[in-house]
């Protein structure tokens, strides 16, 4: 069995009886029943995923993977191919969006070359995992081999046991990609069912023109390599990217070891997606942080039956959503473990 | 002129051109123009706010003001009136949802007894501005003269002095009432026209039977007074709350030293109306946090053009989702002020 299979096969259901126990904790808290909303479901969720009722988030870790997309050759994008490696040395120097909110959030920002075209050298702090040099145009043959797309999932995969290993408790997913909406968009479509036109969004803003070529472009990847729906890896590889792959297997490889994981935006629930078509257990241990308003998340998200909960308006992608998200998944934690009793703070309950 | 008139004679207008100061600032970040959405308008409502491009949150203070409501004598509420001070209480030993919240946020709780029915004696940590032991039963009589209404709002207002001293540079407004749900869709209801039931909600959760006769105990509350709906302070006086006449005050207060208010849920929101209605600039200086399930809740925003942006199906009031909320202007103004710009980062803009 491959990596990846070994993951999948390990992974457990939750416990929902702790679920039980967290809710009726969270019932005997000084609040009326259910006044917390989602900060209750979040506590109640995160108990079931890690199997322990003693359970806390202590080492919020964001992963962010890069990689290039071939794609670009047919100018899907407002931005020029080298803002993906110029991107990752802005977060390795904290002054990215991402870096500013996992401060605030107090998470790790952990930066992954899985596939950027470009030789970093030596640089401190970066995750050399390159699998490729980016993927080959989408629009003109596949964007990768599926020995390629199943390397970057693995790469994604260990890295998930290896920053458990190091404590990780929860991660949120996060990516770097001039050109991965187009390879979002088209993945959502192949799986969904639903036309390019109605995935697809303006990605880092795009004008009306070379919004109908991307719409376009998709739609010729699609024709040209005719991905198989029931098969996630055929589409992965055909019309996927490396940083989309070693989301996914960094999903399998947590929900493996009952560790949850926060999605982002578009692109990292795409991710999510992927590991979703491939087995859908994996959906037991996600969280959708945010909506965004790239119009094929929805489409994505709601195939899962995932509900977003932090709506800011953000579509920037980097795992920002997903750090935002991530800290009040901690709150629900805290909310069920700090706040005080009706006994305890001597407190009337209601009038039943 | 009161302390109140001459407040509302101080409230500048935001400085409209730093807002622009702060999105030029903004659009020379290394991300997508805007694609930080609400973050992005947080950024720039607080700077022209305060009217000050260095301004900064260093000292985050939500204000729970807590009072007693006649109106509970006719079953409105699902809990005994003493839940008021035992819930001040639970405050004072940091038990109660708002305790963790604002410790995770990072920001002080302020608890003030403006208004309980209860002799606390000297508990450490209380502010005593007791201006009443509750309020009289509306449903029979105006809920207080007047004059106890001007003074509470008074003492709201130089609390906000007060605590700007002390170095608040924002305020969520919290409260804690049994009973002020009741007065909050009162005030609602006479304030914008709308009927009783299209603004009255479940509070802490009570059953259908005790739904209608909410209903009609407000509606008989403002047919015995006849509130003037053009004049809030008679609204305020007559079916009100000692707590919302102070969110009304400091909001007015803080309003006239360039403070911003988070209002948290619909009685701290009606507060804000409150203080709207005596001055339409005084908006200019809310921020709305959250959508409370409360029906009510939305019809006063929408009188006042504010768009909440925590959506977490909150219903426990304490100023709990003005204390997300404030966490997350506070992470739109590090945004703009941590994030390195194309030039710093060496960023290739977009291709124009």
């Amino acid at each position: 069995m491959s990596v990846i299979e070994k993951a999948i096969a390990a992974i457990p259901p939750v416990d929902e009886a702790l679920s039980e126990r967290a809710q009726q904790r969270l019932d005997s808290l000084t609040k009326p029943r259910g006044s917390l909303g989602r900060l209750e479901e979040f506590a109640r969720l995160y108990t079931a995923m890690r199997g322990d009722v003693q359970a806390r988030i202590r080492n919020k870790n964001v992963v962010v993977f890069a990689a290039d997309h071939g794609v670009v050759d047919e100018g899907v994008s407002a931005y020029p191919k080298d803002v993906t490696y110029q991107m990752v040395l802005n977060f390795l120097n904290g002054g990215a969006g991402i870096n500013v909110i996992s401060r605030h959030v107090d998470a790790r920002v952990t930066v992954v070359d899985i596939g950027v075209d470009h030789d970093f050298g030596d640089v401190p702090g970066l995750v050399v995992r390159k699998v490729a040099r980016g993927t080959s145009n989408m629009a003109r043959g596949p964007a990768m081999d599926r020995g390629v797309a199943l390397k970057a999932m693995e790469v994604g995969c260990e890295l998930a046991y290896e920053l458990i290993e190091q404590g990780a408790d929860i991660f949120g997913v996060g990516e770097m990609g001039i050109g991965n909406t187009t390879a979002s968009s088209a993945i959502t479509s192949v799986i969904t069912g639903r036309p390019a036109r109605e995935v697809t969004g303006r990605g880092t803003g795009i004008d009306d023109g070379s919004f109908l070529t991307k719409v376009r472009i998709i739609e010729k990847a699609i024709e040209t390599n005719r991905p198989d729906p029931r098969d996630a890896m055929d589409v992965l590889s055909k019309v996927g990217g490396l940083e989309i792959a070693g989301i996914a297997g960094l999903i399998i490889g947590a929900a493996s070891r009952r560790i949850p994981v926060v999605l982002d935006g578009f692109i990292s629930t795409v991710g999510g997606l992927a590991a979703y078509e491939l087995d859908r257990k994996v959906r037991q241990y996600l969280f959708a942080a945010h909506r965004s308003v790239e119009i094929g998340h929805a489409v994505a998200l709601e195939r899962m039956g995932l509900s977003p909960f932090v709506d800011l308006n953000l579509r920037l992608g980097e795992g920002t959503g997903a750090a935002i998200g991530m800290d009040l998944i901690d709150l629900g934690l805290k909310i069920m473990n700090e706040m005080a009793t009706f006994d305890e703070a001597g407190v009337s309950d209601r009038e039943e």
